[in-house]
C-alpha cells in the first residue's frame, strides 16, 4: 500500500502510479478540492464522470463544520460524502494562517478564531493528526506553519524549522493512531521555506532525515510570488526529491501551472481555481479562457470547447450556457465548473500520455503557444 | 395530436393520457417549472430522472432573457434547454400582473416595466402568441388578465371579460401562426373570475362558446385566497368542464393541493414550490415536512424520506444533507429540490394508480391523515 511506481520519465517530467487504499492514482494528476466534503457545486458522480481519481477534503473546514466527530460517526468522509475513490486531507495549516483570525502561535501549536462563529480554537501537530484520522482520508498531511509569500528569510526560516519540529510530532502521533490499521492512511510531509532556495533545501533535508515517507508535498507556493520564482523553487528541489516518491505541489493551479509543474517533476496538484472560475463563468479551453457571459456567445450553437468531451460540452451550447449565467441559474455555474475540472484532469492525463511517449516537452511547447495566444478572450 | 384519453375515473378524480408532439403525458401529473429554460438548480437529466413527463417555461422571463428571437435562432426551447419531452409555456399574463411594474392596461394589451432593467415593454394577445410560437412549446397558453386574489366582483368581472375578448384574438393569431404546421403547438384558454362562482361559470361558458379547445386551464387561484375557497371554485366548475379535455390548475401547488385538486377533477398542476422549498431546505415526506437544517438530523444516517426512491434519498444521508445546508453548499439545495420535484411527480402517479383501481378517495384520506399528522416537523 502507498507504493509509487514510476511508469515513465522524460527529463524531469514523470508518469507514475500511486497505490492508495481506495484505488490507484495515475499521475500527473489534478485533484479537485472538496472543501466541505463536496467539490463545490458538484455531485460526486459529476466529479467522477469528470475523471477525478482522487479529491481533497479540508481539515480546517470539516473540523469547524460538521466536526470530525460527526464525520467519524457517519462512517468517515468517504461514506459521509459518498465518494468511493481515494481522498487526501490537508492539515488545516494553510487555512489557519490564511483564513481564520490567527491569534497566537507558539511551539505547541496555533490558537485561532473560527471564521464562522468567532469561537476560539486550537490546532496542534497532534490534533491535526487526530482530526485527519477521524476523517479517514487515504493521505493525511503534516501540520505546517505556512509563512506569507513575502516572508523575510528570518520569518520563513522560523516557520520552516517549526514545521520540521512539528513533523516529528505528527509522525509520532500518526504512528500511534494507525498502529492497528497501518494500511488505512499514510502521512506526507510538506517542504516549506518560502522563496528562499537555501531554506527549501534545508527543509527537504530535514524531511528526508526524519523519514521514510510515502510521498512529499511542496507547500507555501502560489501564494502571491511571481511565477518564475515558483518555477525556480521547483527546479531547485527536483534533483534532491526521491525519484520513487510522489510529489505534490499544494494549492496549484491554473492550466499553465500544471504544465510548468509537470515539466519540473510534479506529480499531484490541487486548486480551487477550477470550480471558483467555473462559478464566475470563466472557462478554460485549449485556446485560452472564454468568458461565458460574453455577448458574442449569445447565438453560438457550438460547445464551450470543441475539443472537450465533458458533460457540459457534449450537451449544451455556448448560447445556452451564456443565458444561464445572465439569468443567474445555478446550472450554469455547475456546468462550467464540471468543464474546468475536467479540463485540468484531462490536461494531467494528456501529459501522462506524452511523457510515456517521450514527447511531453514538444507537446507542452505547442500547448503553451496555443493556450497563451492572442486568440484567448 | 393533442388528444386526451380518459383512462379511468373515480367520482370526480380522473386518470388520463394526453398526446403531445414531444410525447405522451399520463395524468394526474405535476409539471416542474423551468422559468428560464431550466428547472431552477437542476440539470434536465435530473428532471427527467425525477420522472417529469412535461415541464413549463415562462414566457415573460424568456421574452426578457434571452429573448424569444434568441431561443428561436437556437432551434427552439426544447433544443436550447436540451429537454426532449413535452413543454408548456404560460402566456406571461400572470407575471406581467404580479412581477413587473405594470404601467397601463387597456383593451389592446398591457404596458409594463421589465423587472430586470426597468425597460418599457408591451404585451398583447397577439404578441403572447407570437412569442410562444417562437419558443415552440407543445402547449401555449392564452394571454389573460389576472385580477388580484382579493379583487372585487366588479374588478374580477372586468378582468374575466377582457380575458374572454383577448382569447378570441389569441385564437385567431394562433391559427395563423400554426397554419402551416398545426400539429406542432396547441392553445389552451384560461378560466378566470376570481373567487366569484358566477364569474367562473360565465368565464367557462364563454370559453366553451369560442372553442373547441384541446385543454382548459383554471387560473387566478392559489393567489392568497383561503384553501376552501379554491376548492369551492373547483367544485363549481367540475360539472361543466368537458370530460374529454385535460384540466390544468395553474400555479398549484403543495402536496396537499395536488391531492385536493385531483379529488376535484384536476389533471395537470405546476408550481415553483417544489424547487423553492428545496432551495430553502424544506423537504416533503409522507409524514409531512422535514426542515433539513434541523439539528436533530446531525447524526442521522437514514434517507430524507425512507419511502422515496429519488436520487437524493437513495444515495445521501439526512446528516450529510443537513451538513450541506449548514455549510451553504449548493449541492444540498439541488438534492432537496430533486427530492421535492420527485415527491410531487410520484404523488401524481400514485394517485393515478389508485384512481385506476378505484381506491383513490380512501387512499387520499389515509395520505392526508399521515401527511398532516403531528409527526410533521
Amino acid at each position: 500500500m502507498f507504493e509509487f511506481n514510476l511508469d515513465g520519465q522524460e527529463q524531469e517530467a514523470r508518469a507514475g502510479t500511486l497505490r492508495l487504499p481506495h484505488g490507484n492514482v495515475l499521475t500527473p494528476c489534478f485533484m479537485p478540492v472538496g472543501t466541505h466534503g463536496a467539490v463545490r457545486g458538484l455531485h460526486p458522480d459529476e466529479v467522477m464522470r469528470a475523471g477525478a481519481q482522487i479529491i481533497l477534503g479540508n481539515t480546517y473546514h470539516l473540523h469547524l463544520r460538521p466536526g470530525e466527530e460527526v464525520v467519524a460517526a457517519m462512517g468517515g468522509l468517504h461514506q459521509f460524502a459518498s465518494w468511493p475513490r481515494p481522498m487526501l486531507t490537508d492539515s488545516g495549516g494553510f487555512q489557519v494562517f490564511s483564513l481564520s483570525g490567527m491569534r497566537r502561535i507558539d511551539e505547541d501549536g496555533v490558537e485561532f478564531k473560527s471564521h464562522i462563529d468567532g469561537s476560539l480554537r486550537r490546532l496542534t501537530a497532534e490534533r491535526a493528526m487526530e482530526i485527519q484520522w477521524a476523517l479517514g482520508a487515504d493521505v493525511a498531511m503534516a501540520f505546517d506553519h505556512v509563512a506569507p509569500g513575502q516572508a523575510s528569510h528570518d520569518d520563513a526560516r522560523e516557520a520552516m524549522e517549526r514545521t520540521l519540529r512539528w513533523l516529528v510530532r505528527c509522525r509520532e502521533r500518526h504512528i500511534e493512531l494507525t498502529a492497528a490499521d497501518p494500511d488505512r492512511q499514510t502521512l506526507w510531509p510538506i517542504v516549506q521555506g518560502g522563496v528562499h532556495a537555501d531554506l527549501r533545501q534545508r527543509s527537504l533535508a530535514g524531511i528526508l532525515d526524519s523519514g521514510p515517507w510515502t510521498g512529499i508535498a511542496i507547500g507555501g507556493l502560489s501564494v502571491g510570488e511571481p511565477k518564475p520564482v515558483m518555477h525556480r523553487v521547483l527546479e531547485g528541489l527536483a534533483p534532491d526529491l526521491p525519484k520513487d516518491r510522489p510529489r505534490y505541489l499544494m494549492g496549484v493551479g491554473f492550466p499553465e501551472d500544471l504544465i510548468e509543474g509537470i515539466a519540473r517533476g510534479v506529480d499531484l496538484f490541487d486548486c480551487v481555481a477550477a470550480t471558483r472560475n467555473g462559478r464566475h463563468g470563466s472557462a478554460w479551453t485549449a485556446d485560452g479562457k472564454v468568458q461565458v457571459r460574453g455577448a458574442r456567445l449569445r447565438l453560438d450553437q457550438g460547445p464551450l470547447d470543441p475539443e472537450c468531451d465533458c458533460e457540459a460540452c457534449r450537451r449544451f451550447s455556448r448560447g445556452y450556457l451564456r443565458h444561464l449565467f445572465v439569468a443567474e441559474e445555478q446550472l450554469g455555474q455547475r456546468l462550467v465548473s464540471i468543464h474546468n475540472v475536467h479540463f485540468l484532469i484531462r490536461l494531467g492525463s494528456m501529459a501522462r500520455e506524452q511523457i510515456l511517449k517521450g514527447t511531453f516537452h514538444q507537446w507542452a511547447g505547442e500547448w503553451r503557444r496555443r493556450y497563451l495566444s492572442e486568440a484567448s478572450e
